[in-house]
Formats: C-alpha cells, structure tokens, sequence
C-alpha cells in the first residue's frame, strides 16, 4: 500500500473553524482546552492540507471591539496561506437571545435581531468571496406541542429565506443558500428535520434556485436515515450546494465524530455518492468537515483528529475508485441490473395500454437472482483493501 | 366523566381490512390467527362505529377465480352498512416478484408488472367511487450501497407517478394520489423515507396538485421524529391527502400498535394538529386507522384493538378540544406568544433597512419568560383528564 | 376532578439540586439562566411541597474558601424547613481532570484523585444522614475501541466500589451506594450501559449487599429500553437503592425533561411498578427527580417544571390506584391469566419425568383468548381519566 | 494482497442451519426461496468451509413421521463431512402456542410444554454431542404494561433454567446453556432485554455456573449499545459461553445482516475482542453467524452471503492482528496510557488513608494528551488495509 494519502489544495478540503475550535464545553462538564485563535488555526489548517476555511460571525468575530483587527489578521491568513472562505454561517443558536428560536422564535423581536445579524453576515461572506452562506436552525424547534405552531414556523422560516434571498440579489451578491437539517438536539424537535423537509419547503420560496441543503452525515444519521440515499435525493433535486462530513453512531446524542471513525460502510458509499456513483454526476463543491474533536483530546489530538477526516476521506476515495474500476464490479453490476434501472419503463411512444396488455411471466421473475450479496461483498473488500 | 366515547359514521373513521384481516405471521413464526373473510370484517367495522374500510387488491380479492363473486359480496356489504371504499391501495411489497422493489426495481419488467397491477386497481378504485389512492412502495430501497442507484430510482418511481396520474387524467377520475413514507423495514432502507423527502419529489412531478402523503404515525416515529410536526408540515404544503394512525415506540421495528398505545402525548398533539391546532385549519379526510392487533391476541383482541383505536381517538379528541377551549390555556398561549409567530418578520411596507438599523435589547430578550413548561403542564393535565 | 394534586412530605419527593440549578450551558450554547443559590433552591422546594434534596459535591460546595459558610447556611435550610439530605453524590464527570474516565480513567493519579474526591463526599453524605450514595459514571467510556481496555476498567470500577464500601464499613457508616446505569453521552460508549450491567457488576463485589442501583427514566429509554421493566428486574434482584424520575423521548441525546413529560404511558407504568404493580411489593425509598428545565425558560419556568414533575407523579398515582381497584380490571387480569404466572411450572414435588409424560392440547392453547388489548384499553384510559 | 481468505475447519466457523435455511418470509411478505434442505445445507456447509453447524429442533426436524430418517441423514452428513453439531437450540417462538411466551407464558399449560419441548431437545443436543444448548425466548415479553408480571417471569425464567440444568446434571450431560439476550421484536419488550440483564439473572440461579450467554451483534446494536463493550463485560464475568455474528444498522427492525455489513468498525472491535484485545485472553469458541440471507436473493445469494461473513471475519481477524502487532501501535497505546489501567488505583499494602493525604496536580493531569485520536486511526487505516 505506498498509495500517498497527503491532502492537497486540489482535494478541496474545508474546515470549519469552530470544529478544530472547539473547546470541549457540553451538558456536563466546562471547557477542556484553552481558546484556539481562528487565525492561527488558519494557518495550521493550510499547513495541514486543507484549502478553505468557513466560520459562524461569532467563531472569529466574537465581539465588536476586535473585530476588525481579527478581520485584517484573517484576510492576511488567507492571503498568506492561499486558503478560501468558500462558506460562511451565522450562529443563531449559541446566545441565550435565541433560546426559543431566531427566524421562527415566537418573539418578534428576537426574530428582527436574528434577521440584522444574519444580513450583516451576509455582507461579510460576500466581501470575502464566500460561494455559500449556510443557515443551521439549530434553537428553531420546540419540546412543547402547543408552544410552537409549525405552520407560523413555516410562514417565518420561508419568510427569512426570502428576505435573504431579495437582499443578495439587491446587493448583487452571487451567494447562494444552503440549510442545514437535523432532527433534533439542542431542540427536542427542530424544524426542517431532514433532507426532504428542507428541499419540500425550499420549493415553496420565491427564489428556489438559490437555495439548498448542506447535509450533514450524523444528522441524517441520528434519525436513522442512509446518508448515501439523502444526498443522492439532494443530487437528483440539484439542491447539494454544500455537505458537512462527519461521524456519527446512528440514533443517540450527536456525536460528530471525524469522518469515517461512526458508520464506515455509509462513510465509503457518501465518498462513492459524492463521486457520481459511477454515473459521472459528482459533486463539485467543497468537502467540508463539521465534527469535533472528542473532548478529551488536547490540542494535539485535535490536530490529529483534522488529519484523520482529511485521510480517511483520500483513502476512501482511493477504495471507491477502485471498486468502480473493477471490471469483476462491472460484471456484478450488470448482474444485478443496475444500469437497466435507467431505462424508463414505458419505452418512448409505448402506450399504457400497451403494457397493460403484456403477460409477465410472474413465476420466473419472482425467482430471478439478484445477486446484490455478491456485489456488496466486492464492495466490502475494495473498502477494506482487501482486493 | 359521562362522555360517551362511542364512534359514528360522522367521525369518519376508516379501517384497512389488512389490520383486522391480519393472520400474525411475522419473521419470527406463522399465523396465529385463522383467515378472516374481509367482508365479514366490512360489516363488523360498521357495527363498530366505522364510516369506511380500505383494502389492497390482494387482501379482497387475492385470486381472479372468486374476484368476481367476492366483489359482489363487498359492494352488497358496503350498501347494507352505508360504509364506503374511501381510499383503495395496491400490494407491491408481498408477492416474490417485487423482492426487490415494484416501481423501482431493477429490472424492467418487474417494474412494467407493478405498472399493470396498479392500473388495474386505479379502475377498481375508482369504479368504487375512492377518494384516494395510496402508494406504499415497502420494497422499494436497497440494503446494498451499490444495488440501487437512487437518483434512477427517483426518476423511475416519479415516471410511475406521472404515468398514473397521466391514466386518471385520460380515464376521467377524480381520484387523488398519497404517497405512503417509511424509513425501513422491510428494505434496509426505503426510498422516500420521511414526509419532508416523499414532498421533495412530488414537487418535481407533472401533476403535482394530484399527488400528497399519506404519513403513517409509527413510520415517522420509527426517525425519531415528531409526527404532528410532520403533518402540520404536510398541511401547509397542502399535501396531507390522508392519514394512517397507529402506535410505536421510537426507533424499532414497525409495531402498528392500536392508535395512542406508543407515545400517547404525541397521539394527543397529532389529534389536536389534525384539528387544526386551534386555527380553523383542520384536515377533512378520514381518519383512517392501520394497525395491526398483536399476534397474541385472538379475534376476540382483534375487535378490541380495532374498538381501541376509535375510542382512543375520542377521548383525545375531547381532551384537545377542552385543552383549546380553556380560558387558563388561552392566558397561557399567550404569555408564551405563540400567536405573535403568524405576525410577519417584516411589517408589510417595511424595509430590510429600517430593520438594519433598529437596536434590539438584547439582553432583555434573551432573559425574557417563555412560559412554555406552564402551557405544556396544562395540557398534560387535559390529556389526563385531570382538569 | 376534585383530586387535590397537592405535593405533601409524606409523598416522599426529592430534587436533585442542580436540576433546578441547571444554567443552560450545552454543546451548542453558553447559560441562559442566572447561577440559583442551592440554599435557597432549597427553601424553595420545600416550600413548593418537597421532602428531600440531593446535590452532587460541586453543586453545593462549589468552591473551598465558602464551603463551610455554605454547609452552615444549607443546614440551616434543613432544619428550617424539615427537608432532609436523602441522597449525596461526587460529580466525576464535570472536571476536566475526568475528561477520560475517572475511577476508570486511564491515569492512575486520575483515579486516585477520584477516589479522595469521593471518600470526602461519603464522609460529608454520612454527616447529613444520608441514606445513599449515588455514583453515575458519565465519563467512564470510550469513543474508540482500543483507547479504553474494558476488562480492566472492570477491574477499576470493582476495585473503587469495594474501597467505598471498605470504608464505610471502617467509619461505621451506614450509607448504601447505588450506581447509576446511562448508555451513552457524553462518552461514545459508556461502562455499565443498562440496570443490567450494573447489577451484573454488583454480584462481582465483596460487598454486595451495599450496592444497588439509581435507574434513570431517560437513561435506559435513550437504550429503547422499557423502564418499567428495567426497575421491575432490579427489585426482583432487591437493587432499587433509589430511583431517578424524568422524561425522554427515546434513542437520541439525554432530554431530562420533566417526569411525564416524554414516554407518558411509560411513567404511568413506572409508578405502578414503584407501587408494587398490585402485589404489595413496593419500592419504598424517595421519589426523586433528575431533570433539567428546558434552557429556554426563565427561572419561573425552572419552578413550573419542578412542580409539574411533582404534580404529574401524583395524578399517574391517582390514575395507578384507581386501575388496580377498579373490579372490571381484577376481571380483566383474571382473563389474561396474569395471576397464574405466580405459579409455579412444575408443582411442588412433582418430577421432570411426569411433566414429560404429560399430553398437551397444542391447538386449544395456540387458539387461546389472551385478552391483553382489552386490560390494556383499560389501562388507558384509567391513565386518561376517562373511567 | 495476496493473503488467502479461505475458511478452514481450524476457524471454527459455525452456522445456523435456518440461517440458509430462511425463506423469506417476513411481516409484509411470503417465502421467496423454496424450503432449503437442512442435510444438503450441511453438505455445502462443510465444502465452504464450516467447522459446525446448529439448529433448532424444529428446523431440522419439523414433523414427527420424518425425525429418524432425518436425523439419520443428518448424523451421515456430519460423518461424511466432519462437521460438529457444536450448539443446539429450541424453537420457542415460532408455534403459535407460544404466541405469549414459552417458559414466561401466563398460562401454566403452555409454560409445562414448553420445558417438555426444551427436555426433549437437550436429550438430542447431548447425543450429538453438542457443548452448548442455546435458549433464545423470543416471545417472553409483552406489549401491555399490565399483562406481564415481570417479575413473575423472572422466576418462571430462572425456574426453567434450574429445571434444565437439574435435568442435564441428572442426565449426566455435559451441556452448557448460553442465554441470548434481545432488546426487542417480535415481542414490544422482550425479557432479559442485554447482556447485562441476563448475566444479573444467571447470578441467581441454582448452577450459575452452568449458565452462560449467546449475545447477537444486531441484538446489542439495535439497544444501541457496543457489542464489543458487551462481550468484553460477558468475558470478565467468565460467561461468553456462544456468539452469534451478524451486521446491523443500530436502532431498528432485526436486519441480521451478513457478518460485517452494517457496523464496520464495531465488527473489527468485535474481532480484536474475540481475539483477547491485545491481552492473551481470547474467547475459544466457536465462530457462529446468526444472519439472514436478504429476501430479494436467491439461493445463489444466500451462499454467497454464507460465505461473505467467513470472508469478512478472516479478513478482519487479518487486520485485527495486524494492528496489534505493528509496533507504531504499541507505542500509542503506550501514549494513551492503555495498559496503566491494569494497574490497581490502590497499590498493594496501601491504605486509603495515604491516598487521602495526598495532593494531585489536577491542572496538568486536566491538560494531559490522551493521544486517542491518534491511536484510533491507526485502528482505522489497519483496519482499511492502508498499512
């Protein structure tokens, strides 16, 4: 195995900086690791391999009075290093503010402060050159059937959808939107749980076009849902704008494990997924990685963790492109009919009445072979290195 | 409490004959149950209270040689009772042949049989003068990464939608169509796997107007996910063409209790969602019940469970109505604002500028009451009688 | 309903004093509410009805400099107000000297520094009168496989229990300890993930008979795990030292929403299991409340959810004894036959050989009525108050 | 890669005979393979690889009028072909007479049955020379909170199993009983839910000694729990008397995957676990995969299934092997401080008196590196043969 597995500017590896920048505060217990400066965490990320970073306004930005001088320290960081801000997000989650909800809190307040600090955002991922602007409703939700009306919910969420919409267009900015589902945690419930409930409500908005999703494997996975299968729908829709890659361990607390260390079969078919699938349909964007470094690691852990997502992900794409061209694959595929799942059912010009006077020879198909177990068995022993 | 909990025919409740018709054959044993004639079973739900039944093709008529005879039978039963056929499904997850998926097998004729199957239901449906026809796609999904292409398979499952709306459109009916989302089981994973993914694909039909859900309770349930929110979600997509209610226990496998026997608290909200929350908005349609009386029980248990199911639905009925209907609650939506959530973000007329330049007391706000523990305490007593 | 929902000390209720005292901060956001005085947390809950308060070492005693003026005013508190201190606990899990386990951390000065930690708390549990000890290990567990030799962490956990028990032996100390079993979170993994585990463990000490358990709702729901069970097997095995009431809504993160507030036939078969089920076998020790008012509320939320636990426990102990005497249920039982299970298989002096002469009517027994929809429908809606 | 995966009888590859053997049917479906022969399953078993083979009595032996010539030809096969019949198990959940329980059933008649059944098994079992008799109690369990005394049924339970073992020591057999634990399905909660539940149980039976357990992979996985955190937990107490290897998606229906195909990673831990984790303390029995051959295969599908988990497992125990010899690991190991937890936290001769002495440097040890980030993707790119 001399395969090289050293991330390159070329992979377009992002990371967050609120992931690396984590400092181990949960439910129970405080920090356990000093504050990370976001600039010197860009340069290290460069360093590392990686060729982009994104921020939540309040990651680098916490507080006005250093603003600036943490903008000038961050756009020489990018200078310096050649690194991007591809995304920028804004945190309408962490301040007590937004405790019952930002664009759908039921105060309408809170609401109109949610909206001036996500369109002051704006403005900033704009002027760094941003390509998406990413919108978590991570306190949009509620523990209380009566507390929240999810049809207002709805109203308020497409409504800020549209305001940030109108005001790039007005601005001419050339951003577009992506959200992000998750089905709960911090919320008992939070609105837009998945994949599907994003994409249904973005096809109600005024502009549709700017905005998708940016998935994230453990949120998917926690609802136990195939991540695979969400981003594939995603493709199909034209709405995968971005996608956040981490681990998880199906239903439980959201783990966001680096990538590949939750489920690693669904880590090798999201790779596989974002690849085309064999159909030459990729991903184009950015592979971002959203996760944190458990929280008793200490800094150098967190680096090695960073590492670990970058290195799993080349390896995985190295395992997926080899089983692709595989030729025995390509016989097992075609064993399993996959290609013949293309080919519309009602030929061109057939007509229904056509089909409806066909006879199907029930029996024999009923005991055809599939032959997927085959398949996947190829599938198993490209991941593992093992052909 | 003398309220009498006994069904009519105004509470439209609807029963699939597969519930009571279920003989307990699962992974783990054969049939505990002898047969039970579905027709027997129409005029039993009558007596019960019920206002319809609901079928399969396979479960009424399960051959061609007696199809003619029991057909007779079943509309005599339907005219001696009053009871209608409001909704009418096709099986395309129990015969051998659609092993591997109907709409979206991979193989062609597989899925040019589960085109001719349906069809020939949609004429009986609508012959039966059906509201509604449901599409449960069971086997539709994979357990294998590389077996099922999905984005295929979206186009083959939205090419049989379009396909069968094109056929009533041509035929003159009135029918309408609902899409059935499950995550799992029996396939490892399911296409269409939520409410919010089986809108997404609707959206991109060619007759989306004809196309909704029909969301089952312990299929959402089965992703962790909230039930009520998913059709309230549903509703103002204006897609909520049907309901299937039951119960489950979160993620595990489909347990198809009798309505309110799972998480009875999200029975209440699914009640008081489907009536319309305290808007006026409430869905019309049935309430149809698809459950599956334990395998334990005898026919005696069979008829409970079924009677279950409808009076569960009363009394929540009754709880909800006096939950919105209490002055103490009224107080209490609105020391929670929950009203103030239908107003918009944005006055109309206001512009995005005015609201960049408002300063929010932010401190204010974020320390502000919510009140909602005191409004959910309310309705936890209502539910349990108790006020 | 004229009931009188009234919490009185005889009720036995007890709070955990960092329930009430909880912040807010999680994973994804700092406080929302103001740092509550535990001694006058403590007169306010004996004002609102309690019996008894709880606390973990560093809930009370944050600090050295005012930990004897704090132990005099909180005294103070008890004797003013007639609570007691049932139960005492060491937090091993909030200090990031415990990031990676604590009596089972990797680091041996770790584990010794956990045991001084809790040697201290035992002898300040014994000055109180405390009758147990809690010990829940949230950050004993692992996140990787190899990181963390679970044999060995046996090894440790067995060794600290059987010092503790040592040493309360050796200071005469009467208190009992009681381990506290949670799957997951915010470790990967967590050692002693179920009540099972726990007293699986148990049976291994040279001490036994003085360790039990403290299950809690939530923990073993997150497992999808049946509570009621779970408790019912530990008071077989005679381990229900103590007992941690709350809500949650199965698999995902720990939701300690307020007892009732989550799986609601679930608490409702919770407490008639604490009552004995009808047999008379009891648990008979305090009823204490481990929740966490949801971080959106203010501090008047905070009492709301603290009395709606309270006032929940009460009306489902209302609704349990009116189950268990209502004569219709004694029927149903009998119909169910679950008075027979009481029974011994094999009568007393009766041989293996004449049990396997013996014939079997296997068709009548398969057919059987089993009637358990019928009690359960009873069940409900006693738990609904509708009979 | 040139390694050979070729299983040999020295692997001890042992299988189910209804794993091949299932037929597809399930709750939505009915056969899609025809009946397997369990005698020719045994043939092709031993050509692929097997060591031994397993059964329950009535997969082998359905009916009375075929049970000698069967077992005649059964006996042959496994002279013909060396294969060992290592385990035997009894159907105690299929037959609808035990649709409420077997040994817990509330009915007296069915739980004297069921012993009858079990009895006559183990007479079989100890002819054939079997170690281990397996009882999984599928059905002990309920749906209904009040149908079930559960603990009632925990002293049916341990009264059956003292039968057994009275009976097996009156026999003079040499027959180990291995419990297998299940969370749930096809009952609503299943007794002895973990392997912590069961071995609490074992504790208090009259030949403890006896009595071991069978955990299932997709058993622990689908409560969420670690299996390899699990067998570790059953091997310190000495009780891994069976195993049963299959894959699982976490939280959901039974999947029964082949072993490997659903949680990669925790299949590896399970493996290095099997092998003593690094510690010589290795489970020596029989490798058994308790898997079902997806419905959509046919019998084509179902060897190659058969012979994935063998593949998957040698392929695994390579990788497992290799991790614990690369001496890049040891060194982690060393960093993570791993084999210190061998160490007792009290040394020998100490007193807890000088532990409470002494004073800690909690800030360094709260800042130490734990190094596990590091060490788990060593594990990682073993494991994906990238080493």
């Amino acid at each position: 195995m001399s395969t090289d597995y050293t991330p390159r500017p070329e992979d377009k590896f992002s990371f967050g900086l609120w992931t690396v920048g984590w400092e181990g505060v949960d439910v129970f217990g405080p920090a356990s690791r000093p504050r990370l400066d976001p600039v010197e965490a860009t340069y290290k990320l460069a360093e590392m391999g990686a060729a982009a970073v994104t921020f939540h306004d309040d990651d680098l930005l916490p507080d006005e009075d250093t603003r600036e001088h943490t903008l000038d320290r961050f756009t020489k960081a990018l200078a310096d290093t050649g690194l991007r801000t591809e995304m920028v997000t804004t945190n309408l989650f962490s301040p007590p503010i937004f405790k019952e909800g930002a664009l759908t809190a039921n105060n309408r307040e809170v609401r109109r402060y949610a909206v001036q600090k996500v369109l002051r955002n704006i403005d900033l991922a704009a002027s760094l050159g941003a390509d998406t602007f990413v919108l978590w409703g991570g306190r949009e939700g509620a523990e209380h059937g009566a507390g929240k009306n999810i049809r207002a919910s709805l109203d308020r969420m497409a409504e800020g959808l549209n305001l940030f919409c109108d005001y790039a267009i007005e601005q001419g900015y050339s951003l577009k939107f992506a959200l992000e589902p998750k089905p709960n945690e911090p919320r008992g419930d939070i609105l837009l749980p998945t994949i599907g409930h994003a994409i249904a409500l973005i096809n109600e908005l005024d502009h549709p076009e700017m905005v998708g999703v940016n998935p994230e494997v453990g949120h998917e996975e926690m609802a136990g849902l195939n991540f695979a299968h969400g981003i594939a729908q995603a493709m199909w829709h034209g709405k995968l704008f971005h996608v956040d890659l981490n681990g998880q361990h199906g239903p439980r607390f959201d783990q966001d494990l680096r990538f590949g260390a939750g489920n690693l079969r669904g880590a090798f078919w999201t790779v596989d997924t974002l690849l085309g699938a064999g159909t030459g349909n990729a991903y184009e964007g950015y592979v971002h990685f959203d996760f944190k470094p458990p929280r008793a690691e200490s800094i150098e852990g967190v680096w090695e963790s960073a590492r670990g997502c970058m290195r799993n992900y080349l390896i995985l794409r190295d395992r997926a492109q080899a089983f692709r061209a595989d030729p025995e694959v390509q016989q097992a595929l075609a064993a399993s009919e996959v290609g013949a799942l293309d080919e519309p059912t009602l030929a061109p010009g057939e007509s229904l009445a056509d089909l409806r006077q066909a006879s199907y020879d029930v029996t024999t198909l009923a005991e055809r072979d599939i032959a997927m177990e085959a398949l996947d068995q190829l599938a198993m022993e490209h991941l593992l290195g093992a052909r």
